[in-house]
């Protein structure tokens, strides 16, 4: 048993963690470790939004930010998903992941422009950025042998660690919790720059990428997911992308990941913004629509025990103000964090 | 809106409190207040056990101690409850409440030697009592009007207050969380008198009594309650009475509330011992058996909204190992506290 905060991270505490030391948590579960080298890393979401079927610029684009990332400077990992938001819009978005800031500087400044500098045809495009120091960001995955997201970046993965499978595990796996309460501070911003709109969010946002994979599961527990867990888990999703804001979520997606050839496969995410980690837990906690999703996924990982095959990862991060970009060119006003500013304004 | 922690009760912390200071609970719930005076309350379980129907003893026993009540230095408020065990016995407890330990102590000492001093024909006997320092204890009411339990005692109950509606909240309203963990110390140990067993449990054992009131539900609510709630809620307090212990649940009792002249009301409460605030925190987030209990809850109040008649309440201690006294006459051996201890030796 090891503590999720790596050893070089350890801070002398000024808040507790939620459990007593002897806590021994009921599962394993891991946790992605960087080279402790490593002292920011970046995840970095390039969208691609239009309707109905996909126009010759969307494609387009797609291609050229594919060629981008394996250009000079690219990302170490990336991968891209789909789905259909609120306003009937498709979006394909590339999340895009480095362990080093100069390398994802350099490489940025042109993609950005080409990527949200000019207008296209038909499609919106946009780019959703954070540069957490390692300290402000954690993992979580319920079994090894097949990172996803940002743990694809990183040295290999933890053995068992401690904070986990109980409420407040989240914050008490993020280092920064042993000093600071992450307190969010101000209202996003929306800055107009001609046609670009750009968001000035807050300190400490908070992102959850939180996926799912069932591509290794057989008949009974395929159909078990697929019948019991997956639609409570869309509700809880959709209850986020129409109705989070009044509590604190920003925005969210609920994406399938695409395989090579733009197939869909049998892993998704849900991607949502966060006024601040409180809000993120006191959802995950108490609202009718997490506790749903909780006692689904409760209720079938009890019914099939260690034998499950389903993969369940995310990774959290709360952002300082500085550590965060958010550009929207042509898309609607319900896309990402314009939702939070297009409610502030109104 | 107004902190669970009465104000003469504040200190400063060493331990931060699980929400923002902004945070708004989504529905109202009140507390005890005691008169400011009021160091120390005291909670005395007297219990009578007996196997199939009520022997002349067990009456005589009940009236007894029902005197002894309403004698000089008898409780300001008692009440009475009752359930059949695991092993077949059923109980009836009398639990009894006091303000102030001078008038507690005068008054024990003489009823504990009639109620454990002399063995009964065909009826076991016992007493559990803690007489906690206020800042080690806290209770939780969804409506006004109704004290149950030690609240009956107090001076009134509060305004809303902040710290509920979220996991960790008992102890958030437990004034000694602000600056004591309440890790618990030492094993529970049996100590022979005779025929008498003493348990001496441990320094920061905690006890939860829950409580449900569906006397004013009317049809489809109650319907609602009986069906839905009421066997889900009952699952969950198996579990606790029979396999609890490896969770560190060291007893419980699920009880009918007898109303005047031994009929069942439509009061229940669950009484439970605990390793810990911590074990007790543990099971109720996370546990399968209260995560059901949790779900059924919420999906009911979720139904009725604000115009549900059922009460609910909760009253939780944390007790100092010098607050504590259990005793057991001619009980079989997974009685109360004495399960602790069979199990220790075993």
């Amino acid at each position: 048993m090891e503590s999720a905060i790596p050893l070089h991270l350890k801070t002398q505490r000024t808040r507790h963690k939620r459990v007593p030391d002897d806590y021994q948590p009921p599962y394993p579960s891991f946790v992605a470790r960087y080279k402790p080298g490593v002292v920011r890393v970046v995840m970095a979401y390039f969208g691609v939004q239009y309707r109905d079927v996909a126009p010759a610029a969307a494609m387009e684009a797609l291609a050229a930010i594919g060629e981008r990332f394996a250009g000079e400077g690219g990302p170490t990992h990336w991968d891209r998903a789909h789905y259909v938001d609120q306003a009937g819009y498709t979006n394909v978005v590339s999340a895009a992941y480095w362990d080093d800031i100069a390398r994802f500087d350099a490489w940025f400044e042109p993609s950005r422009e080409a990527w949200t500098g000019k207008g296209r045809e038909e499609i919106g495009t946009f780019i959703e950025v954070l540069r957490p120091a390692v300290a402000r960001h954690e993992t979580l995955f319920s079994s090894l042998g097949r990172p996803e997201g940002v743990a694809v970046i990183a040295d290999g993965m933890s053995g068992e660690v401690q904070e986990h499978a109980y409420w407040g595990g989240m914050r008490d796996r993020i280092p920064l919790s042993q000093s600071d309460p992450m307190t969010p501070g101000g209202v996003p911003e929306l800055i107009r720059d001609g046609a670009r709109l750009r968001v000035k969010a807050h300190d400490n946002l908070c992102l959850i990428r939180s996926g799912q994979d069932w591509s290794d599961t057989e008949a009974s527990e395929r159909k078990l997911y697929l019948d019991d867990v997956e639609p409570v888990l869309r509700e809880g999703m959709d209850f986020l992308r129409d109705d989070g804001l009044v509590i604190g979520c920003y925005a969210n997606r609920y994406m399938q990941v695409l395989a090579a050839g733009s197939r869909a496969s049998e892993k998704s995410y849900g991607q949502s913004w966060w006024k601040s980690l409180a809000a993120l837990e006191r959802w995950a906690e108490s609202h009718p629509t997490h506790v749903k999703i909780f006692g689904a996924a409760m209720k079938y990982l009890s019914t099939l025990g260690p034998s499950a095959k389903l993969r369940l990862y995310h990774e959290v991060t709360v952002a300082a103000a500085d550590e965060q970009f958010f550009e929207y060119l042509s898309c609607h006003p319900k896309t990402g964090m314009l939702a939070a500013v297009q409610s502030a304004g109104a």
